[in-house]
């Protein structure tokens, strides 16, 4: 059971701390209320039931609270599902908490926060380091803890800013390849498109749309920002109206959801990057769950593929 | 002639003022330097050659000039040109503007100025219309000078009220009908919706896109302006997102530029509203040039068809 | 729950009258058969499970019958059910009709009877007012029971006659604002344009495609029906042709079912006119359901949007 | 030049008859009308100039007119161009008709008819027969004289005729494979499928679209004809709507101009033996004019494609 | 019972022979193991749930196995299962084989390759006709057993080489019609065009994609192989390509899996034949299931239509 | 003039060498023969007529030979042309050789063939390796002299080896960066994707397309090829297939020509690899053509995109 509960098999026994990320009343064909769970570790989910509950336990077992389960995996309708013998509140003494049950981004924050900050330090356009450097500062908290998608790629905590990091470093091989490359307004591209998320998503732990995300989305949202930014700082100039253009134009194609398509350089080349390294987390997560010789399951974004993982070495 | 240079016919004769919308140098088979000229007047264009033209000619016939012209109509690959035996630059004593040789709008300027000084005058909800005040003032020049497209529909002087005008006509029609509708809202996004094409163009007169244009365009260039003024009147509340969205969802879809589809009934209306008259405006013009029991010429934005104007009574 | 049945709460108790809409036989796990019944009354429709039925039962509970119902709500895979303890035909003693129970346009019939005679009165044209007013008289009866499709918008009684009134009423409006517009063949086409679903649907309260329906399809038979009406009352000319293209093209495109798109001004207007209202009374009916601050349900035929209701005055 | 004007060389003299297609006036450099003129034999076509034409000469040669040319070939602009030195009006004496200029079926018309009604004669149905025969009895003079199409394929004299016939005995083979088909409604359906474009194009020799075409189309015309047949034939039941069917989803998609898809597996079977004939035609008459081992023109309706003639025997 | 496991109806007893399609285990809410198996016989397939099973019998009742069941048929969410209330593996005595219970081509196996050989020995190029022998030669068992395909069409045993047979009749008719197909070349596209599905399938029985079949298809595997026994049987000259280029564009398009669309004649005739035999199959059989006046289920490869049996005779 | 033809100005002298692209005859209007000839060297092309030919002329003045030529640039319709007065072959003593007229790669073919020998040299896979190997010394010649394509990108001598030479590079960082990507898998496909081109296009210099490319293409080609080698080294194993399978998918999806789409790891970071480079390539050599606030011409492979170059530093 240590590895989590994605991984237990139909038949064990759990005993453990899992959080709550979803809790929905029914009634029961006997006419009595029950709860639909769903739980969740670092490993993944698992859904229950607990059955003839109370209004107290309603209003106990709520989304990012604490328990401490025990039961056993059963299988219902081809998925397992865990049923609880016995359910409890996680306590303070238990010293747990809500973080410990998100998956996370696999470099530390610390690293991360380095080497964003040694690339910015770098930047040789002044005006371009400062509309830089004051999101960093302005949602610093966030950009380490919120994920950089609500599913498909990087949904886990400081998923956004693991995101950003692997952009940056294949942005600067890109940069030495093609040196005809903007290395600023790439570097600057690939650190302000997607903070915008931090404002059309919820919260970082379960997050959901907010109206802004859903009326505006994160581009246009960060778009306006930029320019807020810029009035703030007293920057004018090309900067910030290509600035605005690569992230405008980030997603690729209007279809995709850029007004604009790419018309610098840049923009064209943060649009792939960002394409790559989502596809590579994406084939590099679900080729982890498979051993040689096998398929992966459907990955729906990548046109609902499935990857074959060769037995060669 | 007097009903324009569009409308003359291979072998009359022509004398009078027109404008010069483009002048383009080449060299003749012979070596010789000529000028392919575009005239336009009220009426429409017609393209002449300037033969063995000197340097001075040249600087002279700029576009965007007023000239004199004496010639005939001949033939060339199947379009009427303009074969030039003199010209001359307009003097301050022809008496003569740039301006009476653009299409205007139907409606006189002062009338539309009225119009929509009503309409803001009766909207209820004081930050909706504090935001619509701030533009009409701010703009208030450009508005009532540029068209509402460089090509297909009210591209002409002032096309941009015009048809800002005819659509709150419409609007205004539509509450009636569906008195759910939310008129301040409406007809706000009525009047800002286009606005930022004064800045995504580069003049009334023979516009041409902007950087800012090209790389933004203006529906985000208006997004970001509504927010700015919000900041700046200190207004806050949903009403400054619900303009940014009708604005932003405007054309209804992201293939056609709207990074978000309309989510509120009245972004909706405002997107079918701008589809009929924009459709009304190309449908009329075009049936205007033909008789009873005839085609127009094909429309490209109207799906390339060529619409039959019906002999009945 | 005078409120009706679809908005009756898990747990509420429920007694009265309800329509059968359907009934399937099913054999239960023991053996035994049941009935899956679709009740509805005017606000909509709940499922309900009737165990262990005789032969008797199946042929007494069939669709179209009225029912009084004793039960509660309770809950099956997330929908409301209705747990039926006593169930028994409706007598004429009850004096209840199946009309009662179907959703009705919001105008009364002879309200709506009145409008199109005074529209159909005021035509200049002869010929289109003589056709317009023989489908009139042919069809009456089930121009103002038929909805107006079988789901989506007007799927109501009278729904048919309901969208023709409020499409005459915007297309007075549009005639007023674009004066080009030839008023009685839009008049003609917004009232004969639907006409033909009378033919395609095989009854106004449980409608189901019949064979000409579904191999020719409404367009198509009252294209038909307009020419055998002319050839009827004698009218050549014109007007036939251009009321059958109107009827032809009107929705729009052939991937939407028009082998020729609108090549009339006023074919395109009618197209429009019907989107424009097709579309607000989707977007109406599924707002009227929710709260200001709240997001409707997704409507399939809006692209699958949901649309948000805002909370400003 | 026994070959006709399509395999003329350039450099090499002309004498002989020639059809006149088209005849368009134009105004030279040197202010003198001038003719462009498409001669056509029935080899193919070609373009020539008359220079210095008087009144006399726009209003004798005009298209359908016969006449006598001398001259020479030349090229302009890539393409042959014939030289006119003499040009005069055919005369009674010359003994010389507009039909001997056009393209012909490959097949007498004699034998297509008797094919045909050796046909109809075997269908068992008396109602499919008797409407069948109605047709074939209006149209006759229409329907081998007229082109299948305007051009693409079959687009010569009778074409109409010969495309029916070879899918006739397609269509014998099929039924003889599958006899489940139906060989009355097969038959039925493609001797009926096209007659609609007698309606839809002006005239069998240098056909236009008429009004009816453009408006209603060839497949709305015919589905009404085969209504007022039955209706004037007293002929009820399934075999009118059938028939009705098979001509209205003959283009087997809604894209391509059937409002509904074929529902009927004779309906499929003639939409298939409708696209094997016509690409046949076109690929038969392209493959024609090239040798072993070369690839033809490209094709536009078979998606472009040009087609490469095997060297092996 | 006779007419098989298809059509029994809820309420029936069964007793027989069946064969197991496909079995997997499950776990039961009170935690015992149970088997769902997919039982087959030639009329089609039923489900069934075996409770509270044995380790023993997981390893026993597993796929293309066959035995004797006795139970009744009942009604699981709306569809028939088959509750078993015995159940033993066939013994050798019994007499009975899997191949018993698929379905199986309509035509004999030795007429089928009577059929094949008649076609080839008529060949006159010795290359093709070496080259079409070599593979009669090397896939004759599997050609006679393997299904056309997993679904939809000609999915049954020996399937393949019927689809075969019946594009060579169709073939050999196009080819009088036409006498311009060269038949030599069409006949081989038509028997090899497929084969590759033998390796591209795991078994004829119960066929899934092998590795070879995902990565590669079918077409790229006999792309592959053609050139091999080219190589093999010393065969150099434009045949090898063309067939090769016959298979690669069977297919008709890129999107449907050919990387290069039909360039020859005998190509596109290839194409056009394998989508007819293909639709006919799928529509006679869909068919065959209803009675006049009834519509077919919808077929999903036939863009979802369903089809309607006429009731005229 | 030492910039090359491509950047001479309307009304310059030119004197010099040039190769002959292509070479056509016409007859002008007085009858007598000319030549459109295309020249070319390394900066572009330029259009010129011969007029009055002689019939040795037409022979010498062929396309891939050099010539010494005197004249003057003109300009027709819009287009510089180069006017002939004087024109003789290049004689050996002239020491000019055609490859002096073709763009080149910008990297030396020493170090692009030493990088390659490093990389192979540095694989694991020993089949993979002596697979590549086969490949690098059998096609050696073709590789670095071929283009990568015939228009749009790396259209120029060596391209294809320079085009691999950067996808190496680009894909030794990918791997560092996703350490899980299959070195050798991935190398073995960027040297191994485009070969099949060397057969598909006739000649390096002026390259058109093959029979065998327009019938199958070069990823059918080379995926045959492979397998071909593999059975001439006697390897067996997963190895063929996943390199057959990088081949066959790199074009992404079946649209683009890959009848399968990338289904391992390193054929989608292949494909991903091809669309920087080829993206890069196109970028870079449009951009170097603008001067800092221009926009580049359209760019039709990019979407038809013109990018902006950046003012700022």
């Amino acid at each position: 059971m240590s590895q989590g509960i994605a991984h237990a098999s139909v038949g064990e026994q759990f005993e453990g701390f899992l959080l709550i990320k979803s809790s929905d009343k029914g009634v029961a064909s006997n006419g009595k209320p029950f709860l639909t769970i769903v739980f969740r570790d670092k490993s993944g989910e698992i859904e229950a039931k607990l059955w003839e509950v109370t209004k107290d336990d309603e209003e106990v077992f709520t989304p990012e609270s604490v328990v401490n389960v025990q039961g056993e995996i059963r299988q219902f309708r081809g998925k397992p599902q865990l049923n609880v013998r016995q359910i409890r509140l996680a306590s303070a003494a238990d010293g747990i908490h809500p973080e410990d049950f998100m998956e996370k981004a696999p470099i530390e924050v610390v690293e991360m926060q380095e080497y964003m900050t040694k690339i910015i330090f770098e930047m040789r356009n002044p005006n371009i380091q400062r509309i830089v450097r004051y999101f960093l500062k302005k949602y610093e908290h966030e950009l380490f803890t919120y994920p950089a998608a609500t599913k498909n790629h990087h949904e886990y905590a400081a998923g956004l800013a693991h995101h950003v990091v692997s952009m940056l470093k294949l942005g600067k091989q890109l940069v030495e390849l093609y040196p005809d490359v903007d290395a600023d307004l790439l570097y600057a591209g690939i650190i302000l498109h997607d903070i915008g998320k931090v404002k059309e998503l919820s919260s970082p732990m379960s997050p959901s749309y907010t109206l802004e995300g859903k009326l505006l989305g994160h581009i246009t949202i960060m778009v306006d920002e930029v320019k807020e930014a810029a009035n703030e700082l007293g920057i004018e100039g090309e900067e910030v109206l290509l600035l605005q253009h690569l992230i405008l134009s980030h997603h690729g194609k209007s279809e995709w959801g850029s007004p604009k398509p790419p018309q610098i350089r840049e923009a064209e080349v943060l649009h792939l990057i960002d394409l790559v390294d989502a596809k590579m987390n994406m084939m590099n997560r679900a080729l982890d769950k498979v051993k040689p010789g096998e398929f992966t399951d459907r990955i729906y974004p990548l046109e609902n593929r499935s990857f074959y993982k060769p037995k060669i070495e």
